[in-house]
C-alpha cells in the first residue's frame, strides 16, 4: 500500500468521522475503515453519546473479513478499558487485523501512545501517518486536550465594507438564503453556539438549525454576559476561565462585534468564517469591536485563507489561525 | 467563420486595445486584427495621442494581404475625416477587405452607424457582434459618451473587518507588495487618479506608477476638495459637475472613506476593487463613510462579483455595478 493510498483511506475515515460530530460528545468523533485487498470491508464512526467507538463499529461490520486486513483510524485506538466496554486496542488485538494506520496520536493520558505500543508488541504493523483531514476532524478534541477549551469558529456576516447592521441596528438581511443555510449547517456541527449580550438583547436570535432532517440538532446556547441568562441559555461571564464552555469541543461564535472582539483579543479564535454580501452599507455597525491592536505589524501573520466559496450572490471566505 | 471564431478574434482585438490605454486619450483605445485564411495578417491599436487609429495600423501592416480578408475591430470605424487624417471607413473601402466584424457601435454622433452603413453600401459584409471584451475595453469611452463622465474604479485596501487604518491613522502597510504592485498596474491604466482631501493631507500619497518600464505613466492627480490643490494636483470641488474630470475616460479613486462615500452615494462607481489583507484591525477607520443608506433593501442588487484573485497573502475581489 503506497503512502498516497494510505492517506486516501485516512481521508475516507475522516469523512466518516464527520457523521459523529458533534453527537459523540464527550468522546471525540473518530472515523475508521477496514480495508482488505483494496476493498473496504468495514467502516464506522463514534456513535451518539460516545459509544460504540468507531473501531468497534468497523470490526463488527467486517467480521471474519478483518482477518489479515488493515484498519485506518483517525485517532489512536483507546488503550483503557471502561465500564462502557472493552478498549479498542483489545478489540484490535483479537480481530486478526494485520496492520493499523493511525492519523493522530491520542493526547488522552490514559492512552497517549500505549495503544500503539500494545499493537506493535502484538506484532501488528502500526503506522502513524499525519493526515491533515484526520487532524481537522478532531480539531475540537485536540484543542480541548491541549488547551482546555473548545475549538472556536467565529462567524461574521458582513457587507463588503465590513458592516453587520445599519446605524439603527437593522441587520435583516445582509446575506441571502444560501449563506444563511450554510451557516445552519455550521451550527449543526457545533456543540455550543455563543452570542454577545447585546446581540441577544437586540435580536433574540433563535440559533436553531433550520435544515430539513437536522431540526433536532440543538447546540447548547450560550450568551456572553456578566448578568443572568434567559431560560434555555447558559451565561458565560469570562471566556478565559476554565470550564467556561462545559465539555464543548466545537464552539460557534455568532457575534456581535463585542463578543467577536473578546474572542479575537484573547486569541481564542481558531477558524474564521466571513460571509460577505455584495452590498455597501457605509455608516453602520462594524463587525469587530476594539481588540486592543497596538500596531499594524502585530496584526500580520495570524490568518491564512483556506477556503472560498460562492453561496448565491454572497461569498464565504474561511481563514485558519496560523499557530 | 463561426460565431465562436468571430468572438475569439474580437477578443484578440480587445486585448490589443489594452495597449493603447490610457495613452490614446482623447480618442478611444481601439484594437483591430485582420484575418485571412485563419491567420492574422495585420493588427493595430490606437496610438498615443489618438493617431494613427487601430484600423490604419492594421491595414498598413497587412498591405496587399488585406485583399479579401476580414477586419475585426472593437469599435465601429470612424466615418468622419479629420484634419489629422482620412476616416477609417474610407481606408477600409480602399483596402480590398471582404468583411468587417465590429464589437461595439460608435456613439459619437459624427459616426453613430454611418460607418457601418457606408461599408455595407460598398458591398462589404459588415456584422456587429456584441463582444463583452470589446465593450469592457471601451468602458471609459462609452461611459463618457453616454453619461459625460469617466468610467470610475474605486479601490479599497482593507483588513478582513473593512478597516483602512488604525484609530491613530496608521495604514502602512495593510496589503502586501503583490497587492500594491497590482494597484500600480491599475494606476497605469487610468487617465486620472483621485484621493480625498483628508487623505492627501494625512498621507501625501505619490500616486505614481512604480513598475519597471511604466514609470513614465503619470496619470493626472486629482484631489476632492473645495479648497485649492497643491502643485501638480487638480482640485475637484464637485464630482457631479460637468467637466469635473476633464476628458479623462478612466478615473481611479483611491480613497479615503469620505471620497469613497461621495462616489458611492452619487452612484458614480462602475467598478470596485477590494484588496483584502488577512488581518483583523478591530477599532479603526472604516473604508467607506456615510452613503446615506436608508434601508438594507436599498443596498442589494447593485454589485456583482466578476473576478477574484490571490495576490501574495492578500485577495482581490472585483465587483461591477449592475446597471
Amino acid at each position: 500500500m503506497s503512502r498516497a493510498e494510505d492517506l486516501r483511506w485516512l481521508d475516507a475515515a475522516a469523512a466518516l468521522a464527520a457523521r459523529g460530530r458533534p453527537l459523540s460528545r464527550p468522546n471525540p468523533a473518530v472515523g475508521a475503515v477496514i480495508v482488505k485487498h483494496g476493498l473496504m470491508v468495514g467502516r464506522g464512526w463514534t456513535q451518539a453519546g460516545g459509544r460504540p467507538h468507531a473501531e468497534a463499529e468497523a470490526l463488527a461490520m467486517a467480521g471474519e473479513a478483518a482477518n489479515g486486513a488493515t484498519l485506518y483510524v483517525t485517532l489512536e485506538p483507546c488503550a483503557h478499558a471502561s465500564a462502557r466496554g472493552p478498549s479498542c486496542t483489545s478489540l484490535v488485538l483479537g480481530s486478526g487485523l494485520a496492520r493499523v494506520v493511525i492519523g493522530v496520536e491520542d493526547l488522552d493520558p490514559r492512552t497517549a501512545g500505549s495503544g500503539i505500543a500494545a499493537l506493535r508488541e502484538a506484532g501488528i504493523a502500526t503506522d502513524v501517518l499525519p493526515a491533515p483531514a484526520a487532524r481537522e476532524s478532531l480539531a475540537g478534541y485536540l484543542t480541548r486536550s491541549a488547551q482546555g477549551r473548545p475549538h472556536v469558529t467565529l462567524k461574521l456576516a458582513t457587507s463588503l465594507d465590513g458592516k453587520i447592521a445599519l446605524v439603527d441596528g437593522s441587520s435583516q438581511w445582509i446575506t441571502g438564503p444560501e449563506a444563511r443555510a450554510h451557516c445552519h449547517v455550521e451550527r449543526a456541527r457545533a456543540d455550543a453556539i455563543l452570542v454577545g449580550g447585546s446581540t441577544l438583547r437586540a435580536d433574540t436570535p433563535r440559533l436553531d438549525v433550520r435544515l430539513p432532517g437536522l431540526e433536532h440538532r440543538r447546540p447548547q446556547r450560550m450568551v456572553l454576559t456578566r448578568g443572568t441568562a434567559p431560560e434555555g441559555w447558559t451565561a458565560v461571564a469570562d471566556i478565559a476561565s476554565a470550564g467556561a464552555f462545559g465539555d464543548a469541543q466545537f464552539l460557534f461564535v455568532e457575534g456581535g462585534a463585542q463578543a467577536a472582539a473578546a474572542f479575537i483579543a484573547a486569541d481564542m479564535v481558531d477558524r474564521l468564517l466571513i460571509y460577505r454580501a455584495p452590498i455597501i452599507i457605509g455608516a453602520g455597525l462594524p463587525c469587530i469591536g476594539d481588540i486592543g491592536l497596538g500596531s499594524l505589524a502585530d496584526a500580520h501573520g495570524r490568518w491564512r485563507n483556506v477556503d472560498r466559496r460562492t453561496l448565491g450572490s454572497d461569498a464565504l471566505d474561511v481563514y485558519e489561525r496560523v499557530r
